[in-house]
Parts: C-alpha cells; structure tokens; sequence
C-alpha cells in the first residue's frame, strides 16, 4: 500500500506574522530576557503581582475558577500554531515509557493505549521506536493507519510519530511505519552534550551537524512534511553548538525542535534559560515549534517542564503515570492538571486540548498494562490523591470540598461511588453493567462485555456488592488480555507451615488439548509455577511478583502481576544505548483466590511472550550512532 | 521529672549582622525584587549566565563535582544561622506523613524512625501532634528523651519537635511531650485563608491574630525558646494579612515562620514570591527563620520547595518518600539530593547537614512501617531510579557511568551487589551476616542478630543465594515488627479453582496456650483470615493488601502488606480538621509461602492494633480551632 500522507505543508511565517505570535530576538542579556516577562506571549510562571492576588479566589474550586469554557483546538500545521497561548501535548508513554524495565507492551496493548491517547485529545502520539524491532515497526503501522485515521467531529485526529535514530534505515523504518497515518511524524535524534560526543558517538560537533543536517533533509525527501530533531542531553549541551545544530536543520526543513533534559539533571530556571537562549539565539528559531522533554532523576520534571512552557515552548513530551526509564519523565496528568487548574491566572493562559475526563482510565490502563505501578501518594491518579478516599470518615469532611480539595476527582473522570449512589449486585442485568462501564469510560465490544458479565455474575454469586474498582478489576482481567495460547483449566494447591506445597494444573493448549502436571515448591506459588513449567517448557526467570487488592474486604478481588525474562532470546535494539538488550514480559489478573490469580497472571505473561514474533535484529550501523531523546 | 531545656537563648540580631547575613529590606517592586538576583545571598535558581556554562562539566558525576567536601554544620540558634547558605531540612514524616490512610506507626516504630532521621542528620524532627491523641503524646516524648538528647561527637542532636493548634491544651501537651529535649521546639499553627477564616474557622482576620499572638506567647511563657508558627493555607491567603499576623508573633517570640502551601496550590515561581514579599514586607523577619511546607497536589512540591529556598527560606520541611495526606509533601531526598548535586553551581551555594549515605535505609524502613509503597520510577529512591538495576543486560551499560548516571546510588547508600561482589549463602556465618547487614544500614542489637540469623538459615538451606534484597527482608520482616500478642504456630490450606478452599490455623496467644479453628472461604487467604477471626475476635475491615516479590526467581522472598480497620473504636484528632477519625494499622511479613506471609501480615496487623492503648479523646474546643500546617 503507498503511503497517503494528508498533512497540511508546512506554511511560510511572514516576518510581521512571527513577530506577533513569538518572542521577537532581542538581546541576550539576562536582564533583557527577564524583561520579556510581561509580554503576554512570554508568560512567566507569575506574570505580575496584581494578578498573583486575583488567583486566589478562595471560594471556588480550580477547575471552576480557572477553566470556564473550552476552548477550540486551533488547526494542525505542522510547525506552526495559530493561537500563541495554545500548547500541543506530546505523549511518549509508548516510546519512552514502554523502555522501562518490565514495561513491554503487545502490540494489540499499544493499540489500546493509542485509542485511549486519541480520547484524551493527545496532540502527538510517539507510537514507538520502529527500527528497534519488527514487532515494534507493526504496533507503530497498526497504530498509524487506525488511530492515525480517526477523524473525529471536529477535525481532530493525532499526529502518529516514530522515533529514529540519525541513519538512513532508523529513518526509513519511521517512515514505512509512520507514513499511513493522516498526519505522520518522524522523530530523529543524535547526542550533542560533550560527554556522549565523547565516550558514546566518539564524533566530533562538525560530524554531528554534518549528520544531522542529512538525515532530517532526507526525511523530508521520503516525504515526511512534519519532522522533529532532538539534540539528546540538550541539558549538558554547550550553548553555542545547540544554536548551531539547531539552525542547521530548520534549514533542512524541521518542524519540531525538541530539547531533552536527558538525564534529568535541570532545576526549573535553569531549563526555562535554556529554552529562552534557544529562542534568542537559534536562527530561523521563529518558524518552527519548541518542545520540551524531561527526565525525573531529581523529581523536577514536572516543574521544568512548566518552565519551558512558559519560556515559549508549545510541545510537552510527557507519559501517563511519568513512567520511562530510570525516574521516568514528566507525567501528563500533573503537566495537563496544572496547566488546566492555574493556566489561566499564573501561567499566562498557557492551555492545552486535553480532554481530562479520560486522565483516570487511562491511568489505570497504562498501569495494568506496564505493570508499573503508582504510588499511593503520586498527585492526580494514585489512591490518596484526593482528600474523600483516605479512608477517614466520610463525615470529617467538611462540607465545603475547596478547604483542602484544588481539583475534583470528576474532572480527572474519577467518580465518588459514595455521591454517584450506583452500586451493582447479582440482580442487576448486562444493561445497567454497560451503562456503568461506560461511565466509568470502558466501551466494550459485545463479544467483551459477554465475557465481562459471565465473570460479573460469578463474582456477583459471591460478593453483595460490585463496587467499581471492582468492576474495573474484572475489566482489565478480561479483556486487557494477550492473546491466549495456554488457558488455566484447573489447580489445585495444599500449602501451609508444615512445608511441602504441592500444586496439580491443568492446562489448555491453542488445539484444545488437555495437559495436567504437578510439582512441589518452596510455597503455593512456586509449586504451581513449576507445574506449569513442566508442560509449557518456556525456560524464564520471574524477575517481578506483586499483588493489590483493588478493594475492601476479605473477598476482594486481587490484581496479581508477574514479570518474566526469557532464557537467550527475543532482544530488542535499546533507544538509549543502541544495544541489544532482553525483553522482559508482564503478566496480569485479578480474583479472590490469590493462588489462581498468580497462576492465571503467569500464564498470561508466557502468553504475550510466546506471542511476540521472533524478532529479527536490526543490524547496528557500525560506525555507532546509537542513543534517544 | 521537669522540664531540662538546654536550648540556647535566642540572640538579638543586630541591624549591622541582619544586613549581611539576610536580604536587606528593599522596595517592594517587582524589578528591584529580580535585581536581588544577582546577590550572593540571595540565589535564584539560575544565579548567572557564564555560571550556568560551568554547571556542565559533563565528564564527572553530581556527587564528585558539585559536593567535594564535607562543611561543617552551624552551630544551632532557633532564629538565626551564621552560615547564609547552610539551609535546615525539617522531617516531619512522623506527623504529617503519619496522616496518610493507613500510614499509622506504633510508638516503637516511631522512635526506631527517629533514630534513623537523626543518623541522616535531619536538624529538626517533627515527632507528631501531641494532642491527637495520649499514644502520640507518649511516642513524642520517648523520641524526645532519647533521640533528642543524643549528642554525637560533633555536638549535633536534632531538634525534637511537636505539633499543636493555636490553643493553651494543645500547645501545653506539646510542651509536656518535647520539653524532655536538648532542643524542645513547639510548632503552632492556625489558618488564615479567606476561604479557612470562613468556612472552618468561622472567625474574624482580627481574632485570628489575636488568638495567634496570644498562644506564641504561651509556649514562650512555658519556658519553650524555640517556636514555630504556620498560617494554615497561606499559599491562599492575603498578602497583607500575612504580613501583619507573621509581624505580631515575631514580637512576642516566634523563631521559625513557616509559609506552607497546604493545598498544594503554587507554582514555583509563584510560592518563590510569596517568600520573598514576606521577606520583604514583614517586620522583623530578620529576627527569624522562614521555613517551606509544601504539599504535592499538583506533582510541584520539590521544585516549589527549592524555589522558596532560593527566595529566602532556610528550613525546608519535608518527609521521607515524600509521604503524606492525598499527594503528599515534598520529598527529603528529592530536595537534598538537588542541593547535593546542583547546589553548588546553580542554586546560589546552598547545602543541608543530611548525610545521604543513610538516605536508602531510612526510604526502605519507612515504606515498611507505613505500608505506603515506592513507585518504581520515583526519583532518588525507586527501584528503577539507577540505570544499572533495569533489568537490561548489565553489559549494554556504558563503560563510563554519568553518560546517564547524574548521582551515584553509593550517595544514597545503596550498594550495587554485583560490583560489592558480597553475597550471602548457606555457609555464611553470623559474624558475616552482622557485617554485611552494617553495610546496608541495618544496625542489630544481639537478640535481634541471633533471630534474623535463625531465619537466614533457614531460607540458605531452601535457596543457594542470598542477595541484599532478600537480607532486607528478612530484617524488616524479624525487626520491623510489633510487639506479638498473638502468634502464627501452624497454618495448612489446601486450594484451586474447584472452589471450597479451606484453612486451619494454630496461633498461640500471649500466655503460650494453642488456639486451633478452621474456616472455608473465596480462596486460601479469605478462609486463612477468618479461621484467625475465629480465634482473635477483634471485629476489623481488610482495607489493603498488596504483595511484592523482592527477588527474582519462583523462589523469591515476597513481602505482604495488609492495612486493617477495627470497627468503632481508636479514633485519633485529625490534624486538618480537627475531629475524631478512625485509626488503620498496617502489618507486614516476608517468606516463599504467601499464603503463610499473608497469614502473617494479618496477625502483626492484628497485634499492632491490639497493642495500641486504648485513647481517651482529647477534648475539641468548643469554639472549633481545628487545623494544620
């Protein structure tokens, strides 16, 4: 199939045009950048001091006071936005938070993830990283030629995004990838920090322009109208050679200049001066868009991230939940939360297209689905984060929710059960179950919610009430499954203090026939694993194991999640390193016997292993020219 | 036994001292408040331009370049500090990170807290809220009597503070608590936010200060030189009225005035100005401390913490892990970590007297006692944090480490096992065991040793390798323990997918006699549960239960965690708002069986809960003066 790329071409910005919508390039002194401050293009986090005292309205709630009316999200083009208060969010929770260890994602889970992005409104979809494996290059085409071809009611569809990197067959992958999508991007990259020069690239700064400046001129001669360049480890980055890289390839043609705090070693000044040097200093700067990427190793990212907003950055490259490797990275929902709740007042009405009703379930998603999760306190979407679901009496809230509640937990799509009053049991019918879910923003197909009402009624046989979380437990159980090659028929476990667990399974295979094994163990747990080692005969190693209950009481249901490493096989290509590395695989599921639930979870992780294609490596460019944004 | 205070007298601070040492009281304007930038006393997050060139020295590691060596720690003096840089971290994870659901500590688990704060160096620990209840009053005082009067050869021990709302009961139970200290502070605090004065308070701006005005001056007259004050809620509140309530409790002897943004509300240049308008514009701040509190609703609490510091701030008030009520406070090691790397080059000179080394242990000791888990990218102290624990090949790491190492995991005092080479196994003796146990931070009486070493054993004999992971455990499992009123003897299970899952228990109670029951239930922990039900009979709720492997393989040592809730009684004051909750208890247990580790967990859940004295309800006010800091 050829390539059918719709995006608009990119527009020429008229002099008079760029003055008006940038910061005009005046001096680069200190004092004459803090001077800017109070233009209205160039918010700084408190724009002025009579407008500090207006924010606090103390009568009102945030998303009351701050977000009154919708705004419409001004039309794409690619390196350029019509409305200069307007700030385009990038996610890469399928690029960089996939890289997190444990994390890998099926393709069918990308593809869920990508539809879910959509609904929020994401502006940018990072798909993956293509050249790193075959499997990957799939999930980025998958997702480029549906969810890049979703139009809504509005216009809006995603721009689909593959990360390359600075060679011609990362660029190539993008592309084939990318290029089905309505509005497709590639996304290069090479490091320009003194250290990676030196100890990664082992090139000097003139190889590096050279390089640069041929391989996004090449992408836009594959036909790629919307190409973004980011100087990895910007944040280390002489000054004078990030002017000059960056001149270079909006001459060649870059519509996006992304520039990553790498190794997350910025504070928030220091990261809005760099985004402002790049904006005085870079020529030809006006004509395209500034982004910003930063990593949490000292917990800032959220704030830098602010900052460069601020500064004149319109892209914010961020993840669900700030997974990504190491501390991860900035995380949409604070970024978007905060943007939505003081945008308007201390953030010089900096806004974006968000649709935040969707933070929540997404959230969840991308939780089950990497198997990482959030910490209770983690702000916006971990367990505590609002005031009314600590656990204390409901009654020691005081009526007036603004004393110590800034956002309510409906603008994140996050109902209070206890106000909503809807609360299924046994009795209720497969209509009242679809309504509920859907509130709760899961649409099933009908073959899902068949399966999902099975399991409901089971579990309704069991337990008097359905609350949601438990609801959104039985979800994710069914249908955020890989594809089933090994089923659980049945298990059976003795265990206890007088040592000898015994565990027998019987399992399923994709022809249907019947396999039975038992083992001994050091527990329930290992008994079992190894019973089923025996007939699966997949060599792994279990490298995580946890267990949550998702609510209240001695029948709770339980989400069990395991991780496994394969034994010498299916490597992948490493975004940062450029080497090979080992995928590890996540397994989840949920019920109210923790034994079946770990078993279940288990053969849900060699499921998605067994799953994944044998890759066949992307050769290594010789010369090196590894790493990411 | 009476009062024993050695706090120093509080020195007058000349004019001529107060002009060098704090920011000299300029106009309030804006422009001239940004020329104070370039000061050395008064850091900016970005002090200069050919500063920021130098920060980048990209072929050494935070911890080499930016800390070389060790400055001594001022002498204490509540209101003043004779080195301008040298910034105070105030720990509060024992009050306002006990706050959070399930969070509660017993009185020994506080005080081996305690310990280990005042091994990092913490110059003041926030023990609890005295009035809350008799057990906290009771804890604060043990930690008071013998964590406050350790002084090490330095001269160092940490302040031991107490919590106390604007009211004589209050403020006299938090005296009668740390008054036991070298160093006695009393913290106290009332709300002074339109929508608090309104809505909780229900009072007057004129009453407020008078009420303030009139209970510093009370804990002065009790003989407490060292005092706290917090306008609740100030990050909402009038510029004017701050000005003027900080201005009346400086008079009558307030040291320390602490700005927390309780809502988690600010951004940080805007909490930044909020520092530096007090700074400027309230009589008599020379004479003080300003200190920092912010929550993290909105993921900008460390950013807004290092902010205030930079704006004037020399206490910072933070938690371990960043712990807290809904999203938490800033976190100890985020914000130490960033003066430790960057405080050099681009956050004006400023450091803290924190020893990191310690930073790991004291992480891990409080995620056990709470139950509250660590995301695994939380910066600094998640699992992920260091690249080379990924998960990835160990040889795709880069030969020179802060290619995308910017702080060293030995700064935090977690040893990579594969490079210390030191792993455990069944041959190992117990003088190994105590070293290698020293080495990670855990410090053993010889009891302790000789149970942990039994326990050790008997994992050796089931797994050939023992890691530093599973030597955690094992400690935190023996150690971090309550008292045991009821123990686990002998548990059997036998369970599956046929249902009818079944469970006898033998627990042997405090006097040595064996209880024996059996109970069937949704899987082998709901019917492990209520056959001990059927013996402990303490009527209580599963509120959590969470499980994580901390090893790899099938036979890993995995780690449970339950919170409980009794039904009707042990309510505590809540610090907020001032009325009576219910208390929740967290157990914790390790092992290869997680059935028995469940089982386990439950009853060190059930033995905490039980070993909690009984409260008698401190009397709320009748005028309502709820609230918090």
């Amino acid at each position: 199939m050829a390539a059918v790329s719709t995006t608009p071409k990119i527009l020429p910005s008229p002099a008079a045009t760029m003055s008006s919508v940038n910061i005009p390039n005046t001096s680069q002194s200190q004092l004459l950048f803090r001077s800017h401050l109070h233009k209205p293009n160039m918010p700084k986090f408190l724009v002025s001091r009579p407008n500090l005292h207006n924010t606090c309205n103390p009568h009102i709630l945030c998303s009351q006071t701050d977000n009154p009316k919708p705004t419409p999200r001004p039309d794409y083009i690619p390196n350029r936005i019509s409305d200069p208060n307007y700030v385009r969010i990038f996610d890469t929770t399928l690029r960089d938070g996939e890289q997190s260890p444990g994390a890998s994602l099926t393709s069918k889970e990308k593809l869920d993830i990508a539809r879910k992005l959509a609904k929020l409104g994401v502006d940018i979809i990072e798909a993956g990283f293509p050249a790193s494996s075959k499997d990957d290059a799939e999930a980025v085409k998958m997702i480029a030629k549906e969810v890049g071809n979703a139009v809504d009611k509005d216009g809006y569809v995603p721009v689909i995004c593959g990360l390359s990197r600075c060679n011609r067959n990362d660029i190539q992958t993008a592309w084939d990838a990318v290029k089905y999508a309505k509005r497709p991007r590639i996304h290069t990259f090479i490091a320009t920090s003194p250290i990676h020069l030196e100890y990664k690239l082992r090139k000097s700064k003139e190889q590096v322009i050279e390089i640069a400046r041929n391989m996004v001129k090449f992408a836009r001669e594959l036909g790629c109208d919307d190409v973004e360049f980011s100087p990895e480890d910007a944040g280390r980055s002489e000054r004078e050679f990030l002017y000059q890289i960056l001149g270079e390839v909006i001459k060649v043609g870059a519509t996006t200049l992304n520039i990553p705090d790498t190794v997350g070693y910025n504070v928030p000044d220091e990261y809005s001066q760099l985004i402002a040097d790049i904006k005085s200093n870079t020529p030809g700067i006006d004509n395209v868009i500034i982004s910003t990427h930063c990593q949490n190793d000292l917990g800032l990212s959220t704030a830098n991230t602010l900052a460069g907003a601020c500064a004149g950055a319109r892209q914010l490259e961020v993840t669900i939940n700030g997974i990504g490797e190491r501390a991860g990275n900035a995380s949409l929902e604070e970024v978007v939360m905060t943007l939505n709740c003081r945008g308007e007042h201390v953030l010089g009405g900096l806004y974006t297209g968000i649709n935040t009703k969707h933070i929540y379930v997404t959230s969840k998603m991308v939780e089950e689905y990497t198997g990482l999760h959030v910490q209770p306190h983690k702000a916006i979407v971990g367990a505590n984060a609002f005031a009314h679901e600590s656990g204390i009496h409901q009654d020691g809230m005081l009526k007036h929710k603004g004393t110590y509640e800034i956002i309510s937990p409906e603008d994140i799509g996050y109902e209070r059960s206890n106000e909503a009053g809807i609360v299924l049991g046994k009795l209720s019918g497969r209509h009242a179950l679809r309504n509920r879910l859907a509130e709760l923003g899961y649409e099933l197909e009908d073959d899902q919610l068949a399966t999902v009402f099975e399991h409901f009624k089971a579990v309704a046989e069991q337990k008097k009430i359905i609350t949601d979380a438990d609801l959104g437990a039985l979800v994710r159980d069914e249908v955020f499954q890989p594809e089933v090659v090994w089923k659980l028929h049945d298990l059976q476990v003795t265990c206890g203090t007088l040592g000898l667990s015994t565990a027998t399974v019987k399992l399923i295979d994709a022809d249907g026939r019947e396999h039975v094994a038992c083992s001994v163990g050091t527990g329930p747990v290992d008994s079992a694993y190894k019973a089923v080692d025996l007939i699966v005969k997949e060599p792994v190693t279990l490298v995580e194991y946890s267990m949550n209950a998702v609510t209240e009481g001695n029948d709770a249901i339980a989400t069990t999640r395991v991780v496994i490493r394969p034994e010498n096989k299916r490597m992948i290509t490493h975004a940062h390193t450029g080497e090979s590395v080992q995928r590890t695989f996540s397994g989840v599921a949920a019920g109210m016997d923790i034994v079946v639930s770990s078993v279940k979870a288990y053969i849900g992780a060699l499921n998605k292993m067994i799953g994944f294609n044998e890759r066949s490596q992307t050769k290594i460019p010789a010369e090196r020219t590894p790493v990411s944004a």
